[in-house]
């Protein structure tokens, strides 16, 4: 049956006839309008028609009536399957009739009686109860939606139209005083508003509709704030909360007492005592008082379009546009690799005169702008900021003669070399490259302690300085109070002439540790799995561009394992990696493949090595492909691949580039070329080692199953010409309770060359140390 | 109307009279079984009645027939309403019907198309069409599963019922070769299958139904591995996968076409690439091939009832019962502070006679144990393992002859003071007190990332090498490759008689950092919102419980931000780790309680500090508080407080633990006490300084405001007699784009001395350095 017309009769525009009529709009149905009703006629027509009666016609037949606005809406989908207001499969129709269904029970019921007015003389207890009921269906509600966009499927169904316009009747109600609802709580809730009211059907039912649509929107923080929880209070108008403390305070006796409560029910099964709310404390404090960047042009797009907000950041460009009456300024605040483009007009623009680069200095000025967001005529971009005030915060000194102005101002041309930003290690997190390298390299640290503490590992700090030093890695940098600033030196001094260590601060020589292996060994025997992740140093005076003095390590060590599982948990870390970066840097990747020298097929080169395993060969086989493949002059190599030689980051890049064109993990080196830890195998003649080499960087993880027979360890000290007596701590592993452990390195800075395609390691860490350089 | 009597008539058993007779049982209805019908007959009866009929006979009328199994679900449902098989609400109810739906649309149809035999000549493609809607289907179960218990609510519902039933049609059905379901993939449904078969009901519905059951369950992993994705291939008889080379390569060229064909859906809109999966990559190697003890004894307790298990760790305690032939040992792996007693059985347990005492060495021997868990008789713990299998995997040589034995282990004992501990640093994660402080220590650094990281900021690794001596928090370790390990210094000395420091490394005098604030600060002034976490130094000859040589510390810096908005982040931050490690760490914190010199009311201290809002008062104002209260004689001190001096410990604590009894923060401390870096307030006297002070502990953080006015800067800085010119970096920042910023920061020993109750601060950190104090 197709209805040829449709008349919704109603007393009154209500939260129930809001529903129809969105629900009408949606379906493509045009729906006249009768809402002076008399209640007692409709119900008289239908039973429960009071609210609203749906008077349908069809082709064949007389009209038929239908009462209550779910049923209405059910009626109104199904009459215009193709709108898919039940939503695309059954699965999703499910859902829409029981958010329907919900809606009735735990919104609109008890949110009816929490709002009777006080002739009803409803006793306030009952008032009270029905509101904590609406108050946790809210809660189900936000949880819902803390992950989706609507409540069933990927558009909007029936269950976004119930649910929303039943929310009407919560935060609408004028005067509702200690029983509204306080909607700023539920961030998953206003999101799904604010994203329903941008939908066209949603703004257009009908112009008596808008006024109520803005004081709803009134009602709701920032964009920037809609993000996190707010429990503390009222909002000011703007929308930026600034809290007084009166109203901190306030806000937190509330907190504390519905602490004591219990969090508000809906969710499911918990292990924990209730007190405890699942996603951390009830209350915050902390607000930006601005929005951040990437919210609007990553997040969110054209969803923001029409608000205000509040944005500060650092001029990227500034120009001038229709004789002085325009400014165009491209502002960037770190937080993305995107910058916000804003238009300041002359005479719309509060502020516009001290913004000018004669005023403000130009580029690198800080700035707070404030404006409404449009839609961005430019492409790749989504929204653009029309500024109705702006404040220079702080200008650009750079002119000649100390006063405002660019001249000096060290980052104030476009291009620069990396080289010359490395003298300006103080400023360069502002540039394109470094501000998308360091967010970068923060998402390489955040996703390490992600992927280990996911998999129970636990971090543990090793201590940097050291008194052994039979770690045999390298060159050592000491550590001393013996040394005097000023003055000549006044060393202790042995009888035999060298240096008395015994007074030094330490009461030993100690040094800066090389690697934290042997240290967080002794907590793998202990807490079972464990990673270290924390600063190393190598005193060697070398000036490559994969060679700094202070780096940082990853080293994880796990118990019970061999060199397999050592294998698999380096596989699966590198490739996380690899996916956090695709998946949460990706503005970061994109321009780095555009910048001057960066790496055209970066994103390319990563989702290979995502996608395919890493290829496992021994070092025996690694060598003899090297020479079968150097005497069919397929390649030359300047130094000769040999068995029992270190392979050289030549034939590394060889093995993983050209001949496997995806990473390779190389096993079991010769014995003499590696570490006396690293379990020795059956033949006697190589070690339980590995390492993987990656395209473009060579060698960036090795690690091993380590020696856990003592006797053997002992007898692997003796010949590498170690002193057992300062491994006393270590052997004493393999003496009370031995078992097999594994474990590898990684140099974080290689890890970040190989995500952002950089070449030199001295661009991928904030201050680099390497031979004459500390500055800064 | 209630049912006298209900018949249940099938053709023989299949999932759907599997799921009637299930039903009944939970429904506590009585079932008369008739199961060899002619299906002919029965569809004569009643239209769809060829795979089951209901007949219900009622105390008034005449029988009515139900077919479909999931009407007479519904049926046995409503006839029996206080058996809960439609859930607790509506909520509830409707998302019961929904899983109806969704069994019979998504599992049962498509499946039953799946399983057609070869003579029903359907193609192919269309037989492997309905394997990935089914496989698509058992996807969403296993997405709606990951944090559920059941389908709907907290107890059995019909949705688990019809949805496990249906579930048998797919694993179930014999030689289903290439159209099978690798449930071992999804360990969500997993789980919730072993969850469901230790279900009183599903065990006992008829004898009959008990092999099929096994079958299933001995498809499934061991337990240890329905948490992780195996996405690998088959599984080892055992549970224990041991992935050889070729399944590995065979299951990853799978998932590599997987993954070329997107991620299989069922999931919500996202807003990134199809190819990349949301939650990691689809693929992962690492396997403990053992089961972590948390697991079993926090995560699961009874639920892993029946469960066969291989778990690995350490022995704590080991005692023989009924004159030799039981053995009970409690296992610790450091997973949590719960060990796992296993009970060996001498004529049960193969490798009994080694894992005597006498042959092991007693405790902190290392164990393989594999055996079932059975529900314990002991209070306080869910389960034991009663073994069938131990490996002793390395004895406890502690002999006085260097063989096996106890007396030289040096932590063979029950009780060891902290300072004992100490000296057997390599060892005392293995022990009660140090495995707990250092779960805690993880959980909190974990913590720190995860609330830093989730509010936008970004981590910047700070030098620990540092050119600058000017930081001015405390004395500094030299760092230098001036002096050799042996033999005769030889200094480079300048004509003046001083050391030559050109000649060094880094070409001039370098230390190690006390601070990474200022170098964190101009990451600040580009990507807004930072934090460091790393090492700090102080060359300081202090032996006090609150002081270390090497510490790790965490310093945000907030743009555009004033000191309210520091504070607000502190506390925010601070009451974070506080209900992390409530919520993460409960074993810990409880065992840390009971210890001997534990705090007994440590996790009521934790609370409070949670549900209170912390105190605010000026500097000023604290003085005047702690000199009321000495004039009134209600408190003594060894310093009088006295305005212009610092805050002692003494007076920290007064005020946190007396006067206030919760945390405090005092503000606007006198310039000349703070560093010059702090913002000068309006006064001139005072700096927008504040110190975070809690209880047991005193100062735990301490943050400013920074001096954002160029000019006011230099005139601090010669105040305090720095150089400008060492400076010059920093105050670049003030010169071009200067605005208002504010950090703090915060020792991270303190805060794990605050959760953990401990009192001295050289039991909270791996490797403790203070005076003469570097072994290890």
């Amino acid at each position: 049956m197709q209805a040829t017309s449709i008349r919704l009769r109603a007393p009154g525009v209500s939260y129930q006839t809001r529903k129809v009529v969105l629900a009408a709009a949606l379906a493509g149905v045009e729906l006249s309008l009768s809402l002076q009703e008399d209640p007692e006629i409709l119900s008289s027509l239908v039973p429960h028609g009071k609210s609203l009666v749906l008077e349908v016609q069809s082709a064949s037949g007389s009209p038929f009536l239908i009462a209550r606005s779910n049923v209405a809406l059910r009626f109104l989908a199904e009459n215009s399957p193709a709108a898919g207001l039940y939503g695309e499969t059954l699965y999703e129709a499910g859902l829409v009739d029981q958010w329907l269904d919900f809606s009735f029970n735990s919104l609109e019921t008890p949110a009816a009686v929490m709002h009777l007015p006080p002739d009803a003389q409803v006793p306030l207890a009952v008032k009270e109860t029905a509101r904590r009921e609406v108050e946790g269906a809210v809660r189900v509600l936000d949880e819902a939606l803390e992950k989706s966009t609507f409540l069933a499927g990927h558009k909007v169904t029936l269950a976004d139209v119930g649910v929303f316009c039943a929310l009407y009747e919560l935060v609408g109600v004028e005067n509702a005083g200690s029983m509204s609802i306080a909607l700023e709580n539920f961030p998953g809730v206003l999101r799904w508003v604010l994203t329903l009211l941008h939908q066209p059907c949603f703004q257009h039912v009908s112009p008596g509709e808008a006024d109520k649509m803005k004081r709803l929107q009134a009602k709701l923080p920032s964009v920037g704030s809609t993000r996190r929880k707010l429990a503390e209070g009222p909002l000011a108008e703007n929308g930026n909360r600034r809290p007084s403390k009166a109203d901190v305070a306030g806000a937190r006796a509330t907190q504390a007492s519905a602490a004591k409560g219990g969090p508000a029910g809906g969710g499911r099964s918990s292990t924990k005592p209730p007190l405890l709310p699942k996603d951390g404390p009830d209350s915050s404090l902390f607000d930006r008082r601005r929005t951040v960047i990437k919210e609007l042009l990553v997040e969110r797009g054209e969803a923001a379009v029409g608000e205000t907000v509040t944005i500060k950041g650092w001029v990227r460009t500034i120009r001038a546009g229709n004789k002085g009456a325009l400014l165009f300024i491209e502002l960037n605040d770190g937080s993305t690799a995107l910058s916000m483009q804003a238009v300041l007009e002359a005479d719309k623009t509060q502020g516009f005169a001290e913004a000018t680069p004669a005023s403000c200095g130009g580029v690198g000025a800080s700035f707070s702008i404030t404006g409404t967001l449009v839609r961005s005529p430019a492409e790749g971009q989504a929204v653009e900021l029309h500024a109705t005030v702006v404040e220079v915060l702080g200008k650009v000194y750079g002119g000649e003669d100390g006063g405002v102005g660019g001249k000096l101002y060290p980052l104030s041309k476009k291009a620069h070399s990396m080289e010359y930003l490395r003298s300006n290690a103080h400023l360069r997190a502002r540039t394109r490259v470094t501000g998308s390298v360091m967010r970068v390299r923060h998402a390489m640290a955040y996703a390490t302690h992600k992927f280990f503490n996911d998999r129970g590992f636990k971090y543990v700090h090793t201590p940097l300085i050291t008194g052994a030093d039979c770690e045999g890695a390298g060159e050592m940098f000491t550590v001393t109070t013996l040394l005097p600033e000023k003055g000549a030196p006044r060393l202790p001094i042995r009888p035999d002439g060298s240096i008395d260590y015994s007074q030094d601060f330490f009461g030993r020589r100690t040094s800066l540790t090389v690697s934290g292996q042997l240290n967080v060994e002794t907590y793998a025997c202990g807490l079972s799995d464990v990673y270290t992740f924390g600063p190393t140093f190598r005193a060697e005076n070398s000036h490559t561009t994969r060679h700094l003095a202070e780096f940082w390590m990853i080293e994880p060590e796990i118990a019970f394992a061999d060199l397999e599982m050592d294998m698999a948990l380096a596989e699966d870390y590198l490739k996380y990696c690899v996916w956090y970066a695709l998946r949460h840097n990706e503005e970061d990747l994109v321009l780095l493949e555009k910048v001057p020298g960066g790496e055209a097929g970066l994103r390319e080169r990563l989702r290979n090595v995502l996608e395919n395993p890493f290829v496992r060969i021994t070092y025996t086989e690694a060598v003899a492909t090297l020479e079968r493949d150097l005497a069919a002059e397929k390649v030359a190599f300047q130094v000769k691949p040999e068995w029992g030689c270190d392979l050289g980051s030549e034939h590394e890049r060889y093995l993983t580039e050209q001949v496997y064109k995806r990473p390779v993990i190389v096993t079991n080196y010769p014995k003499d070329i590696k570490a006396f830890y690293m379990r020795l195998d059956e033949d006697g003649k190589t070690v339980s080692a590995m390492d993987i080499l990656v395209p473009k960087i060579g060698e960036i993880i090795g690690g091993s199953q380590r020696e856990e027979r003592l006797d053997v360890l002992k007898a692997r000290c003796r010949e590498m010409g170690l002193e057992e007596a300062a491994l006393w701590w270590y052997l004493d592993l393999r003496r009370y309770g031995s078992h097999k452990h594994a474990g590898f390195g990684l140099g974080f800075e290689r890890l970040i060359l190989f995500i952002t395609g950089l070449e030199n390691i001295r661009d991928v860490i904030p201050f680099p140390r390497f031979p004459a350089h500390a500055e800064f």
